[in-house]
């Protein structure tokens, strides 16, 4: 017998017959023996639903009110899954976060958790039935419903996986788990049986959307295996898991992940001294914005050249910033591209094997798609290329590092 | 500085701009420097939209899930009403039922209330806050959600007004107060600027469907004033008070009620005998059909008759069970009416006043309507008539008895 808390998002809650749905595919755990435990999302529109409500009286409304006021969204949902499960015969019982309860700190909004009381879902579970949760919400010291932030039905199951210490989480989402890279950009992509929590987050936080960060590494931290599952169609999924076992099998190479969402700043011919770093990408965060990629090197003259990436949405508020830096520092020029893209190929494999920075390159090169940035870490590296070669980048380095799917 | 619980019902929220209006009614007692407590239902409509769901599921759901279900109706509302009161500079902070904590039985879906902790909402309002509660909603010892049934809106403003010894309890709702009998029967009818807690309820089971019996009930036994008042428009609406003072200026008979959702039947001819009219009267109650007026006579035989009244959507029920009954009990006959209406003169002043009764039928008599049923009780006096005098008995009285408005 396992435990297992699972998480269904807005879609696959987003109405009755999908709620039947899942109903039926928590029973089938249920059946096998399994104890279970649910944390659910509100109904696809729901929570836009009330947001709006909110915005016709008040574009800026307090966030302990908004907190009560979209908390409710979850609500509904557990009580009509949990009458859902009663239909086919299920015992269920439904709990909110204030009920578990999911003791959060008091930032509304984007509240954290601190605790999980995991008592009365034991005793449930214990008792036979299936533990609804709503997800997203719980209540700080005074009692004060708070949410977590959007998306945060997936940290609130990895969170209860681990206060029950659950054998498993699964996320159900509307793709069958994770990929080698975008099916959508290489067609021959293939669905990974496993991949490590630490190259989930370089998927993930390189573009590939299929969980929230926070949720990966909340899971990774508390040593909960996640498992990402298609609330649609049966199958395994993809396991999220601490151990590098089996590596020896596994491709040096585990994934392709892009983002087109960036824009390139670089700042030429400043005086080359102790701080200019500081004083060029101390000013961009000061103003809020969010840098990426940060490049910085030194030409023969001593002066330096630094070059970073901002979200496309920032580039004309940090080009504007940059050129006032660059009048203070004395620096000659300021470059603003937004035709970029950034391709990172991810693996905890290339850890133990040299000459995989190479192989990119060699691969990038045979299709003369000239690199513009690298940066690496321990188990990825990025590279910055024009847009326009991105799918044509992505597609070599899939069929490069040998992930495309057999015929 | 007085302390007011108010309460606005789901045609007053049933909009932001209600909404909004109410928020503004509120600011209104506020800055005249009240203290001031609010009790809402959901937006009307939504306990509705939220029942269907359920039902689409299961036609009888869960009583405990559908709390969990209904009970965001009002969290919804209470966050509106408090970003709204915020939007027009007026500090204030919701509370769910659980949140107040208001304590209830665990009978959900129709639960009742034990206790009302009031500190939380004293500090609130100590510090210049309004406090916004969600009606209708409690919660169990465990923490399990509850509601009070349709209508407990009222319930849960009179025991907040209880729990926080509230110098008023105002009900706002689309009617500007308590009137001598429905305006829309006769033009002349005035509103009352008082009337006390048991004429309210004669009035109320009468059909006048101002307030809930309930928390008139609840109002008179924890002795809160209690104030009907217009949603809409401004005024005084009425005052349901405990007091009988000023009552030597007040009319003999406050108000006309009348209904005419009843059924009369009546069993003619059984053998007089020690228990028959538990014979009779126990067979439909144990058929789970509520009996209004009864009357027994004796005739010269000494056989019984024995005429009640029921809900007209009972009749058929009761006509059979009835005629198995006269079968059993060889009675002679069985009739069956639902052309009737019951007519009610209610007032305190009939107390301390002959002839109340005498004047009634007099009325009555020049009008040539003709009396089926009779009963009293200490403050009221009700006659059955032919359903289609119902109007003309009504303005009768009303005039009769001195309610008309002046010209």
């Amino acid at each position: 017998m396992s435990l297992i808390v699972q998480k269904y998002g807005g879609t696959s809650v987003g109405s009755i017959e999908r709620i039947q749905a899942v109903a039926a595919r928590v029973a089938q755990s249920h059946k096998q023996g399994d104890q279970v435990v649910v944390a659910v999302s509100a109904m696809s529109g729901e929570t836009n639903r009330l947001i709006g409500l909110a915005k016709e009286i008040e574009p800026q409304p307090a966030a302990r009110e908004m907190d009560v006021l979209v908390s409710t969204g979850e609500q509904v949902t557990i009580a009509l899954l949990c009458m859902a499960l009663h239909k086919i015969g299920i015992d269920a019982k439904s709990y909110t976060g204030s009920q578990v309860r999911i003791l959060t700190d008091n930032s509304h909004g984007k509240a954290r958790i601190k605790e999980i009381d995991g008592h009365k879902m034991q005793d449930d579970l214990d008792a036979g039935r299936v533990v609804v949760v709503a997800g997203f919400q719980g209540s700080d010291e005074n009692g004060n419903i708070t949410t977590l932030g959007r998306g945060g039905s997936d940290t609130t199951a990895v969170a209860l996986a681990a206060a029950l210490n659950a054998d498993e989480c699964q996320i159900y989402t509307d793709v069958d788990g994770v990929y080698t890279t975008d099916p959508r950009v290489v067609s021959t992509a293939q669905r990974l049986e496993k991949i490590t929590f630490e190259e989930m987050l370089e998927m993930a936080s390189q573009g590939s959307k299929v969980l929230q960060i926070r949720s990966v590494e909340f899971a990774g931290k508390y040593k909960v295996p996640l498992r990402v599952k298609s609330s649609f169609e049966d199958g395994p999924g993809t396991l999220i898991s601490l151990e590098e076992d089996d590596l020896m099998e596994k491709a040096v190479v585990s994934g392709i992940a892009f983002n087109r969402d960036e824009a390139k700043l670089t700042i030429r011919g400043i005086p080359d001294q102790p701080g200019v770093a500081y004083k060029v990408l101390g000013a961009i965060s000061d103003a809020n914005i969010e840098i990426d990629v940060i490049v910085q090197n030194v030409a023969k003259d001593n002066s330096a050249t630094i070059t970073f990436t901002v979200h496309r949405n920032d580039l004309s508020a940090a080009h504007k910033l940059l050129n006032q830096i660059a009048k203070d520092l004395g620096a000659i020029e300021v470059e603003a591209d937004d035709a970029i893209a950034k391709v990172s190929i991810v693996g905890v494999g290339m850890r133990s094997h040299a000459g995989v920075a190479a192989k990119m390159f060699e691969v990038l090169a045979a299709e003369n798609i000239n690199i513009q940035l690298i940066t690496t870490s321990e188990i990825k590296i990025a590279v910055v290329v024009e847009e326009r070669y991105l799918e044509l980048a992505v597609r070599a380095l899939h069929t490069g590092f040998g992930l495309d799917a057999p015929d």
